[in-house]
């Protein structure tokens, strides 16, 4: 189908007006203009009239989800050693597993059975990580290329606190490594697109980051990193920076912190301070709250309340393999079921979040990175998802609302019977 | 295929040992004599040659898994309605949905979707809640019956506190009713047996828990209730039963909190005191831990570990509709995932459950509730899971004990393809 196309899916339409409000529209109809969403109707206008209309019967439809964090190379090892914590599990593990993409047969195989799943999933967008090797990394890129779903995918930079069979060697090495991917690349690609990556600050040198300011600078990159992720973790960046005053102001040291022409995304926030609330906030960085990653790898529970009520853009992350769930679906419940835990437990001054606040995040929060994605108001990029709940049989009549909470928590990976992304049909 | 058949299924056979150790045989057989395990071997021995084998290839075997806590008629509406805390969901959303029960109709409609669900999933064994109503109880216990799962199902009772359609009108009425509920039944199942049901103690007038207290002596009656499971109910019973010490003691007042001859199952336990606990453990009382309801319903996070450490017994609950999915699978990554929050966010000194750990509680922990149950020790009873992850593809060679715990974290519902309950094949 080409993205050129006018048309219309019709079924029962859920999407976020805002961070609070959901619309609902039963047996409606979304229409596509050029790859934008052109209106959410009743009954079709005039000037639709006649145009070609997918009816998704009584499945619900709503906006594609960004999953705004996730490790490519981890994918294979998800759901696996899962009683570590988050340094123990990088070195024991992940680091291990990484290294292994200097082998392109391995990585193509890995690659291959991420890009497949990922192309299945609820994600119509996705900020990747890929691994510090430079070819498994334009391997990644052209398989999710293919698969028509928009992402950032980032060659990963790491001098430093790697192992023997993952680091790069100096700075130097790691810089013109980058340099050979961003010109391999250059043009190459219509869906994905190259995101600066310093694995984060325990990783990277000063040197290093320094010259990745350069390449930032000179490319104007995105960027995105891992930032305050775990207490020990967050104590050893101020053992590394002493000059910094608090986790992201080692990254805004080198400029590598938001701001204007540096879109900038940092995953997990689990313990940012308010003074690194109120940088993120000013800089513009985007939070990739990973409520499930920072579960499994005994992380905490990010302040999100918080960063709603500073006004910071957030979107959610599977962050693959922290998180075991390649679902967006599964992101949306987690977040609204660790934002308990943390009123309960941590903070009863700061609300739970709502349904309709974490499907927010999962659609227009996340989408907004890459523009206007994750809604389907006027204008935004046409990503929608067709799900089909007839697995849950009910002895009642639902409404689409009560439905479309429900498959949010009960989707066992079998809902999504169809995927667009820009207008284009993925499945 | 009759009890008293001698046959051995052949696979990767995995299975609690006790608390801390697991056992795995790759490509072994596990026998199954008269409904009970005679042991598991890398090769048949002699006097078993010849006997029936099902091959389940490279699929994983595992026991039984036993759901100590749910409720049947909140079936119809997990994963919804979730932005509710306890006592409030309790009264919007649970008593009004319970109330319908009383049609028969109703029920029926709605008991069949569960009892089938219950079937395909990996609960062999279950403790349920149903209503306040015989005739829908009976129904259910009918309905569970020929599903071959064994199960305690209770009639609730309930004299107070509820909504005017969700109440017996009087201790007398509830007794009675009772009464009749067991005369009806006795003698009627082989798979299932009655326990007795006081929802939970704001729920039951001083006079009601007398009155059951005599029924448990007579009958010998099983009893499963709730118990601190969040603060605002915890608070609530100590003004009801002023001449409490503690909320278990409520119970102990009546005579209704385990010791000889009166088995007893409590859920959540979130708020237990150390002299609760210790309660408890004298009584043998069985804690129910339901870590996705007491993240659901904003309760808390169980202190399992100091259950352990003191030695109670500790099976898991997935508490439909407080939890959301019926699988017992996901009670397990559940179990091990808030116990890393609690060790972040509380305590420290009381180390997170390892996967090995969460895993007995799901098989042997639970299941002894029923007797020997949930492990393929010699003796115990024929209950066993056969599991294909088939539909996972890694790029290396995984480990039985890894494929296992990625299993538990991964499994979509679609992975169990065999049930045997007591030596017979459910599907």
């Amino acid at each position: 189908m080409s993205d050129s196309k006018t048309f219309a899916l019709k079924g029962n339409i859920c999407y976020s007006l805002d961070q609070t409000r959901l619309a609902v529209m039963e047996q409606a109809y979304v229409i596509c203009e050029n790859g934008l969403c052109a209106g959410v109707y009743q009954e079709l206008p005039g000037r639709f009239q006649g145009i070609p209309c997918t009816d998704a019967g009584d499945s619900l439809i709503i906006p594609g989800l960004t999953d705004l964090h996730l490790h490519a190379p981890q994918y294979s090892f998800r759901g696996m050693n899962m009683d570590l914590e988050l340094l123990d599990w990088l070195n024991t593990v992940t680091f291990p597993e990484e290294a292994r993409y200097a082998d392109l047969d391995y990585a193509g195989q890995a690659y291959r059975i991420f890009a497949e799943d990922l192309k299945k999933s609820p994600a119509t967008r996705a900020c990747i990580f890929g691994t510090l090797h430079v070819e498994a990394t334009e391997l990644l890129m052209d398989l999710i290329e293919e698969t028509g779903i928009k992402a950032y995918i980032g060659k990963v930079n790491m001098d430093r606190n790697g192992s023997p069979k993952l680091q790069e060697e100096s700075p130097r090495i790691s810089v013109d490594a980058t340099l050979r991917w961003l010109s391999d690349i250059s043009g190459k690609y219509q869906n994905v697109k190259p995101i600066l990556t310093p694995r984060f600050i325990p990783s990277c040198s000063d040197e290093l980051m320094s010259e990745l300011s350069s390449i930032q600078k000179s490319f104007r990159l995105p960027v995105q990193s891992h930032l305050s992720e775990n207490p020990g973790e967050t104590a050893w960046v101020q053992e590394l920076c002493p000059y910094s005053a608090f986790y992201g102001d080692a990254y805004d040291h080198f400029g590598l912190f938001g701001g204007e022409g540096c879109p900038t995304i940092m995953a997990h926030c689990v313990y940012s301070s308010d003074e690194e609330i109120a940088l993120m906030k000013k800089r513009g960085v985007y939070v990739a709250h990973c409520p499930q990653s920072n579960t499994n790898l005994s992380s905490g529970i990010a302040p999100v309340r918080q960063f709603l009520e500073q006004g910071l853009s957030v979107g959610l992350g599977t962050d693959i393999a922290g998180g075991h769930s390649l679902s967006m679906l599964r992101a949306i419940a987690d977040a609204v079921q660790v934002s308990k835990l943390r009123w309960r437990l941590l903070d009863s001054s700061k609300k739970a979040l709502t349904f309709a606040e974490a499907f927010y995040m999962a659609t227009m929060g996340g989408g907004s990175f890459f523009g206007k994605a994750g809604s389907f108001l006027n204008g935004f990029s046409f990503d929608a998802l067709i799900l089909d709940d007839r697995r849950f049989p009910h002895p009642q009549e639902l409404t689409v609302r009560e439905r479309l909470e429900r498959l949010v928590y009960l989707d066992d990976g079998h809902c999504l019977t169809g995927k667009y992304v820009a207008g284009r049909k993925i499945f």
